[in-house]
């Protein structure tokens, strides 16, 4: 009866830096194996995550962030996770990172999970991962994208009649999230924004819609069912000192269309401006997005 | 700087037997870690999967479920499962739990996942896992459950609609089902319907939905977006065969409360028998609930 740990693990190809660390403090090899096939992260998408941004040493909206993870453990019941431990966490990866000489920015995922399955003391299962941002979408922070319009099959009073339906939650299971990219893709276009059934403006499956309107920027409040975004709340804070205003308030399709610019904020994306929905050109928000941009980074300089 | 696989993997409390076997043939301990960090199936949800009762050896609609896999993994653009792969290595699992002299009942759950994370030549990750049934599971079989039904914020004709969306896929993303369970246990139930928004009955979070009425059964198609059932079939032939008619049809949730009999079919649950819902206790369908579950046995006698 032959039983093996470790020979059907094959070599890694993934490129670029990483840097994994666990809750309990302890630094781990991330291209070896660490988590059992029975962890209900794996086997059922039941657990939560942040993307953080990190430049120069330093995590962007941190709290926010680990605020929004206690709030989707809360949405899906898990246990409160400990705040202080996972901003150790952060910086125990994001110092090992500068001490290894990797690159001035990387994302920081946190994964937080229900733990293993059939277990009746389970445990959460937590971690934290520096890894480098995609080339891709460092180009198009400056070279903007094409967004389609997607269907998401849900009204906006969803979120608040059906809390099961975890809509607002930043879970683990991203399927549908992955698939409208593929679709995206089919389509020509780099990029999602979701539409409720009556043609709101939802979110993008993984960030936020931001729109300029003359001196206002404009993103749809979470109440109907879509993540509150950190990068979004920067922009709006760094926007605010350079003279714009801020509304929270429902968009529908039609403004993506008349607006001076569509934006989509995200950790790794910063604020990347949407040049073409489905398939038509928008406004050319060339000089829109250059200001927006630098409010944004002003913030954190 | 300190890297450490493996000390932050707590010693397992999963109690029951196990067998675990990866894709390329190997047998592996369940209680060691097999799965990367980077993992799409831990970090997205990103993958799918099949649950297959297996009883004094031999796997219950074997077949049926490799095909369902094949069909969720098109839903998914996953590369298409190899059939033979996974039936040999069903039987190597089934094999080595009667040599081990596991209980004669036991489930097996493959797990098809696409890979890691940020590698050009991802290939998917695979593996077969063979476990005990949950005692209360089994029980119910007998005692039958209380359900509740809950809306699952999509109408009927969106799967068509909306392919993005997955309607209908076996996918790891489960987090929503998972919650369902939970808002079953705080109303005091042990299960759920899901209704559509119009109140089309849908199925449950992990199994299919069949009601009696007079000498026919009924359940919804599969084109509305929910999954096929293989138990559900299996059900269905057994029922032929004794005399039953058989029909596949939409269902309101009115008809569940004046239906003769509503069960939940799945691997584990086999044929469960609802006796209230929404708190209101059912048609008593003990008879009807033991003639439909002699038939579903005789399939596999």
């Amino acid at each position: 009866m032959g039983t093996s740990g470790a020979i059907h693990v094959r070599l890694s190809s993934v490129t670029g830096m990483r840097v994994l660390a666990f809750t309990d403090g302890t630094l781990a090899d991330p291209d070896a194996a660490h988590i059992r096939v029975n962890d209900l992260g794996l086997l059922r998408g039941d657990g939560i995550f942040e993307t953080i941004l990190v430049v120069d040493g330093r995590p962007r909206e941190l709290w926010p962030h680990l605020d929004r993870l206690a709030r989707s453990a809360s949405m899906l019941e898990l246990p409160e996770p400990d705040g202080p431990t996972w901003e150790r966490l952060s910086h125990k990866v994001i110092e090992t990172w500068v001490e290894r000489g990797g690159p001035a920015e990387f994302g920081l995922k946190l994964v937080y999970t229900r733990g293993l399955e059939g277990d009746p003391a389970a445990a959460p299962t937590g971690f934290a991962l520096g890894f480098e941002i995609d080339e891709k979408v460092i180009r198009a922070r400056t070279e903007g994208v094409a967004a389609i319009t997607l269907d998401r099959g849900v009204d906006t009073g969803l979120a608040e009649r059906a809390p099961w339906l975890l809509l607002g939650a930043k879970s683990l299971s991203y399927a549908v999230n992955m698939a409208a990219g593929r679709e995206a893709a089919r389509r020509g276009a780099s990029d999602v924004i979701f539409l409720a059934g009556d043609g709101s403006v939802l979110e993008g499956p993984t960030s936020t819609v931001v729109i300029a309107r003359g001196r206002t920027l404009y993103t749809p409040p979470a109440t109907i069912g879509i993540l509150p975004g950190t990068t979004q709340a920067g922009l709006f804070r760094g926007a605010e000192r350079a003279g714009w205003s801020t509304k929270i308030e429902p968009l529908r399709v039609e403004d993506l269309r008349t607006a001076d610019g569509v934006f989509l904020a995200s950790s790794a994306r910063k604020v990347t401006r949407v040049h073409t929905l489905d398939g038509e050109a928008l406004k050319d928000s060339t000089t829109v997005h250059a200001e927006i941009a630098q409010a944004y980074e002003s913030v954190y300089s």
